[in-house]
């Protein structure tokens, strides 16, 4: 499978670069008979989109989505289903000075070791920009995981910083409240606090990290395939994938190290388990419970503050980012990640399905 | 690609169960000409095994290596390489009572729910008695990395329960104090405490997380693509699969949550990178530094102390496991991780290999 | 891998319906630095393209493509190359007394028994219209191989009906010939007998089969892998993947029944091959003669003659083609048969390259 | 997938020289629960056995299948079946003087040039003593088919040299006459002139092509996927892929191009197609009709009569083989082909399940 190509059986093949004339991908392999328009595609987009705040980097692109292929009277078809943006703001001129220059944090330097030859507009293919894509695909995937098992994938900002939500352990996340504000933050009495400082920090010319949480809920027991293809490791490099991502947990994650075998395993009893440091997944399958995965951001190497760096020639450069960038990127980047996460799930769903047959024989459920 | 292979180019598959007759694995497309003989893989396998020292489970496995195919006069002829290994000391007895009894913490379940039927001798084909081929198949891979381009990936535990190597920040691992003694651990005055928490654990009949850091060093600029196909979302991946690992960290991790931009970015300077925060990896593609990655591991379920489950007709049961288990699966885990980096980057190498050509142009190195 | 996508390292992904807004596909794993721009891809697009002839279906499409990604200042960088290329003369009232009746021939009962649901318009994904993006992509394939290693694919009709070409046997093909008629036809006095048939075949409403016959030069040896990924078997799959083709010869082909062994196997002089069989390939990996394939074209289902069908509610119509066909659509399928085998060839050539390393190391070469 | 992998969801990869210790292969992604014992290999093992009658080579097998993992009580379980033979009359010395030289019509030549190493041994992996494993794969396959489904793959001989079977045009082939001579030829009255024919060419020391026809009864409608995966597409690969295989046919084959449209298009009536000049496959998709395949078999290059060839330093040398070889490979290549028929058939059924759900639903059924 091709680089740019995600997923076995659900499979999207993104392409396009941050400042060429348009973003697009491939979905190919999706169930037919979805009902499906270009208007599905906005709330998500939305989400995930630039300038909405002040807290995010401020291009504004319409990302209005075209349907090229795959659909025909609102249906998906089961032929491949090719979905368009273009571009409408770039504005390259703010890059011209980086041609030459590789930027401290960024791909530039390795794109240019590896290819020889770089799309210095905006980061080119290494921008966040193509996430876009993952969005819209997702969007479909998501649809069809909640019409047809009520799955549903959801995150929420779980650390900005050092600054963690203000809840008691195991509580039970409001997910209206996370879509009620900006930083998609579970608990609303904070949201002051972060607004001020994500303007201090923007007013430093620097950025933060973040953590994003993400649940799945009502993902039957069984998805997840032996020994490579296990869930939470499809998981892992999805979200990996995500730019500025450098850590990924399931359920207990790090946090396993320091427990004991007594206190991890999560009991069963006939009523259903009795925790879940598992994070829904237990041997690679899941076991019925919430699906739960974590993803740590760094903080975006694009900032006013200026860095050191070197140029083509080997010289040693300062270099200041001109572009618009965000501040904390893991803020955008639940969305992202509720993507990745749905498209694991519907191309698990479909290749157990394939083994197995349906879900839905009768056999007990624990969960 | 099936779920039991791993790599696009550098394929293995893998095959076996925990207390069938046999573990196995075909490695294909493997470069023609590397020398290779049986006895090349005994000293990874060795690391990995049981039955060591009692800091391990006492199962006691020859793993004697036979090459059944693709090796002709002791190299490699580009075609399927086959390794087996018999099982000789599974006592199934030890799992009689487990028949119908889904242990907490372990796979049964989630197994049974999905294919309806499963093989409960020793965990089946969930042991990790399957990370055996990997190691196995990775002593090819090792060699080759070596012998060309000089790459060495090298493992150390950096973490079991709540202990820690008493290292000071920045301090280079000396690999041979890690490979002197039973914990993979850097710091040789702490051996003995380890030996003592690890005695009272087993006394306790518990278990406990470890934490283990690989690094491979030496590795060319230009590995990895973009954007699903990223050297550390096939990181992620590949470690994420290893029995019993909750969680994944690429270089500086869940830590460059809380840092700022201007600090987590690694300014290049002309002599080379001035800090190593990306872990060696920038936009999915590799800089030329270290590649650092880190992983968790749970405490494994398999303990003596009795837990609360269910059976197959969903009645409360208790359940105490009595085969022989690790007090701390992460201590074996090293060979296991380097494994699966050095499969990750043999694959991306020949990716490379194949879509820029050999690698060694004349371009300006910096790390 | 997706249905949709073709090609391990080379992958091309296509994507669009027939009568839909737009057709167009996504390379990726392209090699970086090879110069393209849009002109590029006029000179095959137009070799395949209807409505130049009056051989030929009279759709006009402009077939102008647009490259979205993948090429900045018109050299490949390496990340996915999308093209596009707008259906302008979509006729799709043609079609709309077909919406519930399957066309004799034609894939509308398959794709509706599949997928419960189909785009009636001009085929949908089953029109001939896709190959479009095959000969597209294959523009750059085509370069890359001629420019690295001087590989020539070229094609031409050799029967057609029950004629064939006035050759004597082994004579070599004169491709300025074959590029200078409308029927690919390799000797110039048959054209005009040629165009009398096709006339007399339009004006009966009926259509008529052909045969392709495409040959590769300069191909290096050693491309092709065993066992599954044999140079031949991937020819003989991309080939069968175009429209109609029920055929697939590689060498000698199916005369290889009535020959013997000793006359069949090509005997190795010091100065080259005696003869070739083998049609390039043994073992499923070249020998450095030319790659000879050849291919069986179906008479098209789309005629004027009516035929016997059924509609959706079973019962006996008749049906009429009223679209623009093609009398022998054969004729057209001369470099979309190039196009296949180019993309079959690039794909191997990187894919060797990744294993074995560049080509050309020394060793001696019988050709 | 690797290159000895074959199947997207039902994936075998087989391993193993013709002389080396063993051959076997691993299969993944088989549906659980499906019952299998080692004795269930024997029958489809022995038909493509050697040594069985006179006019096979006389090497001596024994093929015993040992199941080394998947299979818990005799019963699939849904992770790899790993499948083991060893090789027990394999007569190395036979090839010795071999070693040096390049056997015309061999792939001695092109792994020698792709690999710069080759084991001489028997042909190595290029041998068709590899294919033992395709038949051992697809009898699981097989099995699973036809207890689903109602599937029948079956295979005959359909001409041998110049002989055809003396049958009227549509005439329906009798299995068990088929299954009752060592030609698997469906004509009782031609068996003994078969014989003299094939004993004369022996005695001449020499050998002759075959085709074999391939007939998939049963097989559902929707079976296959547009449009690089396309059944037909896929059958050809797969066929292809087998030793000697120089053509492939689905249905009419090279008969199409002298067909007219309105000949070749099968019309459909209310009681099904009127005629199956498609052979099954309508845009690559299965319509409910037999699927109908052919290949095209080489006389075997290993024949008594010396040929001339060049050696290693480039010399002219003549060339005799001394192993022990068929007068007509195509012979026993009729459980070969009816296994790979078998498993792209399995795999595409895995397929559609996954993407359209399990097959069954109420659609007018039209065969």
């Amino acid at each position: 499978m091709s680089s740019n190509s995600f997923g076995k059986l659900f499979t999207v093949t993104t392409f396009g670069e941050s400042h060429g004339p348009a973003i697009g991908c491939v979905i190919d392999g999706c169930p037919p008979g979805i009902a499906i328009a270009p208007q599905d595609f906005a709330h998500d987009l939305s989400r995930r989109a630039t300038g909405k705040s002040r807290f995010t980097s401020q291009r504004h692109e319409a990302d209005e989505v075209e349907i090229l292929s795959g659909v025909y009277e609102n249906k998906t078809t089961g032929t491949p289903i090719a979905l368009l943006i273009r571009n409408t703001d770039a504005r390259s001129k703010d890059y011209d000075e980086l041609l030459d220059t590789f930027r401290p944090g960024h791909a530039d330097y390795t794109y240019w070791q590896k290819y020889g030859i770089r799309d210095p507009r905006g980061g080119g293919r290494a921008s966040a920009r193509e996430t876009t894509m993952r969005v819209a695909a997702a969007v479909i995937a998501k649809k069809w995981l909640r019409e047809k098992f009520g799955v549903q994938v959801r995150g929420y900002l779980a650390q900005i910083g050092d600054v963690m939500p203000d809840l008691s352990k195991g509580a039970v996340i409001d997910f209206d409240i996370v879509e009620s504000n900006a930083f998609f933050w579970p608990v609303a009495a904070q949201v002051p606090r972060l607004e001020k400082y994500i303007d201090a920090l923007r007013k430093d010319g620097d950025s933060v990290g973040a953590r994003v949480d993400v649940v799945a809920s009502n993902v039957p027991p069984g998805w997840g395939e032996p020994v490579y293809g296990k869930l939470d490791a499809e998981l892992a490099s999805a979200l990996m994938s995500i730019n500025a991502v450098k850590g990924v947990e399931i359920g207990a994650g790090f946090a396993s190290v320091s427990q004991r075998g007594s206190e991890h395993r999560d009991e069963l009893r006939s009523d259903g388990f009795a925790s879940n440091h598992a994070g829904g997944i237990l041997g690679g399958i899941t076991s019925g419970q919430d699906v739960l995965a974590s993803i740590a951001l760094k903080p975006t190497s694009s900032i006013l503050k200026p860095g050191r760096s070197v140029n083509l020639a080997g010289e040693q450069v300062e270099v200041r980012s001109k572009g618009r960038h965000d501040p904390c990127v893991g803020i955008r980047a639940v969305p992202i990640a509720e993507a990745m996460v749905a498209l694991v799930l519907i191309d698990q769903a479909l290749r157990h399905r394939a083994q197995c047959g349906d879900v839905g024989e009768v056999k007990p459920r624990i969960a």
